[in-house]
């Protein structure tokens, strides 16, 4: 199976994308809505829910894990790699090579949560591959809570995406990454927001290719996968408001299964 | 000590009064910050918290536990009442009191997290204590990350008020219940929303002179209590954000000490 976790129920829309790209393969889902959000908290915190997470997928017969929680692969996604012997996908390198590809003043913007952003992941990805880049960024701590409560196209969203938006737009950015699996639930006023001159970027589609790319390469990693079309949804608490949003995400109704709740 | 829990920070707003009116009583808070918010999340996993919570605070010599979380008194309260062998305080008791004798139109309206509202506990002692009461109520998910992110004066704060205040501004409600610890850091705007034939009430200042009473009244217990001026403030996760909402709730340097963190 492969794994994927987020710290609730936004990496869903990175499932969204697996299911159109890798049809056919299992997906085993935690979701630790028992302690979501991830975004507001700390390093060491990050990084101890994120190891918990792991383990329960590989125990659950995960043979590959995406971080599917942009929060969580800024912060754990290195020492996910080095602790357990599996392949470990996450959301900032598949979101950083597509920017870099599409950027052509080179001057990138990234929204996240406040942890992401503090992590400079991102930052130092974009670095790396590249010279000359400038790179602003901008936490958008609110964004989350908006869209779990469903507030998708109402006017106090469209005016607080506006007010983290714009200290990006004077940067004149021509790319911005959407560094929250949850914010692409928001692409629209995002981009209404940030004007048509800018591309913007999220990992989902990247993602699911280059995922799609080491399965063709990595046959003995593929032969270990299940291939049947039934997906099991663990979360760790489990409460209508979940429920709502993880339908809203993947279109259908989606059989949430408690699991990994021990606190 | 007297042991004060919350889900985070919010439960500050409750310390601040018990300064005032309980001086010289050593308070021992913990702040449940790894895991915040609980308002979202399902009642099992909020019952949980709550244990665990009161657990490390009697552990810690607390002879005393105030709840001063809303959704965990709505939720736990009954269940920390049976299983610990101390005195438990909780918030919802004190504002009920305090709302019926301020309603002279028996019209009481509710705000609160989403958790709490759905709790019924509210409601419930509010049908036990008078008869011909109408209660009427309305969760408020998206003020806590309002208020932790500091957007206290801000438009689009306002315009959530408004928005939530409004179904009950039209049920003609004479007193509004702030059925949690973070609204009162939204008084000014939540008065002006519901506006000044409407009294608002929050559970703090009733809490703190109940407490009082209690400690009059119970010398056996009072004499358990520590008296020196230092108070101890644990959290299960540090970050700058959660450090600025405690200064800014209390309005000095709070020396926030990690505890209680293992998930």
């Amino acid at each position: 199976m492969i794994g994927v976790f987020d710290s609730g129920i936004g990496g869903l829309t990175i499932v969204k994308e697996l299911f159109k790209t890798l049809q056919g393969y299992n997906i085993l889902y935690f979701g630790d809505t028992a302690r979501t959000p991830y975004g507001t908290k700390g390093k060491d915190t990050i990084i101890e829910y994120s190891i918990r997470n792991t383990e329960f997928l590989i125990k659950q017969g995960a043979k590959i894990i995406v971080i599917a929680c942009n929060t969580a692969s800024s912060v754990a996604s290195e020492i996910i790699k080095e602790k357990f012997g599996v392949p470990v996908f996450e959301v900032i390198t598949p979101a950083v090579q597509k920017a870099i590809l599409v950027s052509k003043k080179k001057r990138i913007g990234i929204i996240g949560t406040r942890a992401t952003i503090n992590s400079k992941a991102y930052e130092e990805k974009i670095n790396e591959a590249i010279s000359d880049v400038k790179v602003f960024s901008n936490p958008c701590p609110l964004l989350v809570p908006l869209v779990e409560e469903g507030w998708i196209k109402n006017r106090e969203t469209r005016m607080i995406v506006k007010k983290y938006i714009f200290p990006l737009k004077t940067k004149q950015i021509d790319t911005l990454i959407l560094a929250c699996t949850h914010y692409p639930i928001l692409k629209d006023i995002i981009k209404k927001k940030v004007g048509k001159n800018v591309e913007v970027v999220d990992s989902a589609v990247s993602l699911a290719l280059l995922l799609k790319e080491f399965l063709i390469k990595n046959s003995e990693v593929e032969k270990t996968l299940l291939k049947t079309d039934s997906h099991i949804f663990f979360v760790s608490d489990i409460t209508q408001q979940f429920q709502k949003s993880a339908n809203m995400i993947l279109k259908r109704q989606v059989n949430l299964v408690l699991g990994n709740n021990k606190i």
